[in-house]
């Protein structure tokens, strides 16, 4: 681990995941339907779930409008951003999220695998990228995942900040605690 | 295998599955469509229905009401218990296994691949995780099967179980000698 | 090979294929279709071609009716036949190849996975089995494939049978030498 | 590289793409639907797109009308060419992409995984095939690539090409300056 990145993962509120390649394996099911299917990994459910009990926001980012998307961050209780209405807003993320949720760059978790995640990924206080993500992006990415996007990369990044801030034992203990049924 | 395994696995009446990472690869398929797709493994079938020939009773459990597994537990002739509603009467499933079938906590197997699963791994009589489950699953299990999930968890279940009882040799025997179409 | 083998592949006329494990990896889709999904090999389809230009007949054998699997048998041109039908006759396949083909069982080669095929490999005057097979199919058969199922066992078959039979250079070239679209 | 590979790279227009085993696995998922499923990667998108940017044709080539490649090519914006309406007018695709684009052979760079485009490569001024593509292909390509069909092979195929046109760096950076969303 960096240097300073203990540090700087102890100061992180938001947790931001691209989702082609991070939440999934980057394979985009297209048929004679509509909507195209994406393949989601479900050990990263009750991870996501904990990081909200320990009170960090959970932010999935995509570039459109995607119902498989929007029914995993429906199910999930994640805040769901587009791309492009960003970009037709004029709108960058760290704004969108410093008026949304008064979160500074340097409270944002940003997990992304591809180019289109660098810019995002430089301006957040910590990042990661799946140990599958493009040699650009684990260039600069703080931690790279043990696993591939799509087998647990929002289970390992999670458990990583909130170990960071040493609220992973309460949440995470908590949370199994009530899986009796 | 344990010292007293063995002992304990002459004792099994019911095989209870998790499905997610278990009868599955944990992956989740969604798409534009209401319903979610899930991916079995086709040789799981012939080997469950040697359980049920042996006079095993075979549990299908899962968080929630989803037409994939109901599809799977119909053609396959298994019990389907949903967590959601055990939760809703507030009965655990050791209950609902009592009540139902007069199965005693020592006579069930469990087999289950994540967080959820510890605590009914923990109160079965014995219990199985993947290969690939997570590591506290591990650790509790008293058989890691050798293949992942989705990819014959349950029919090595089936067969340790019923040699275990000096019964696979017999029901498998018998079921093989009729496929002959 | 079996020292008898070659001789035994000479006389093959019909290529029997089983449909899950074989010409799919054993995965079944599921969701809230009636139907279920199953994925088949792209690099299969031009290899059957051959077979059938080959004079081979080619036969798909599953358990029950399917969309997928008739839609794929449509595609390719080869016959589909039901084992829930021929049980419901209480024909076995080797009589019904028989009586539709004038094909005797030595001039049958029979490709399977599972259990289910254990007979039918016995019948057949060769017979093969993908690389993860059922450990029983592989005590028997002639052929175990270098793929797995679903990842080209039929095009492996299709070559070696038709290698054996001295027919394959001349077949495969004519069929390469019109792809010129 | 074989020693004229390079300058043969600087002359290419255009990039065909076969579909099936390059731009997919090669998996074709077949269900009770009219149309068939396939599986394309999130991360060719962008190295397309740069293609485009850099003045490069790119076409999609397959065998007949299928939804998922129609919408696949729409979402990338390139050109989609089926082989069975090149088939029915008798006009190959070199002729084709001559009077369209006015493009040469010398010009085109085709990347293909099987027998249907071993003509085509032959005929194209330089050609990729996937490191699973046939054996055949991969005897004649020019290029094999370090990923498997459907795992990115259009984006090593766009950077090889422009890098020995010297224009990757160049549309590359600008294209990844503008994503700051």
């Amino acid at each position: 681990m960096k240097a300073d990145l203990h540090e700087r993962l102890t100061k992180i509120k938001v947790l931001v995941f691209d989702i082609d390649g991070v939440l999934t394996d980057g394979k985009i099911y297209l048929s004679g339907d509509e909507e195209e299917t994406k393949c989601f990994f479900a050990k990263d459910a009750p991870r996501i779930a904990i990081a909200l009990r320990g009170g960090l926001l959970v932010v999935f980012l995509t570039a459109r409008r995607c119902q498989a998307v929007e029914r995993r961050a429906r199910e999930l209780k994640t805040i769901l951003i587009y791309k492009q209405e960003l970009k037709e807003k004029g709108v960058k993320l760290m704004d969108e999220l410093k008026v949304r949720f008064d979160a500074q760059p340097e409270e944002i978790f940003y997990t992304g695998d591809d180019w289109s995640d660098l810019y995002l990924m430089k301006q957040s206080g910590a990042c990661a990228t799946p140990v599958d993500g493009s040699s650009e992006n684990k260039e600069i990415a703080d931690i790279i995942t043990e696993c591939k996007g799509g087998e647990g990369v929002a289970a390992e990044v999670v458990e990583t900040v909130m170990r960071a801030q040493n609220i992973w034992d309460k949440y995470s203990t908590e949370y199994k605690s009530e899986l009796i049924y």
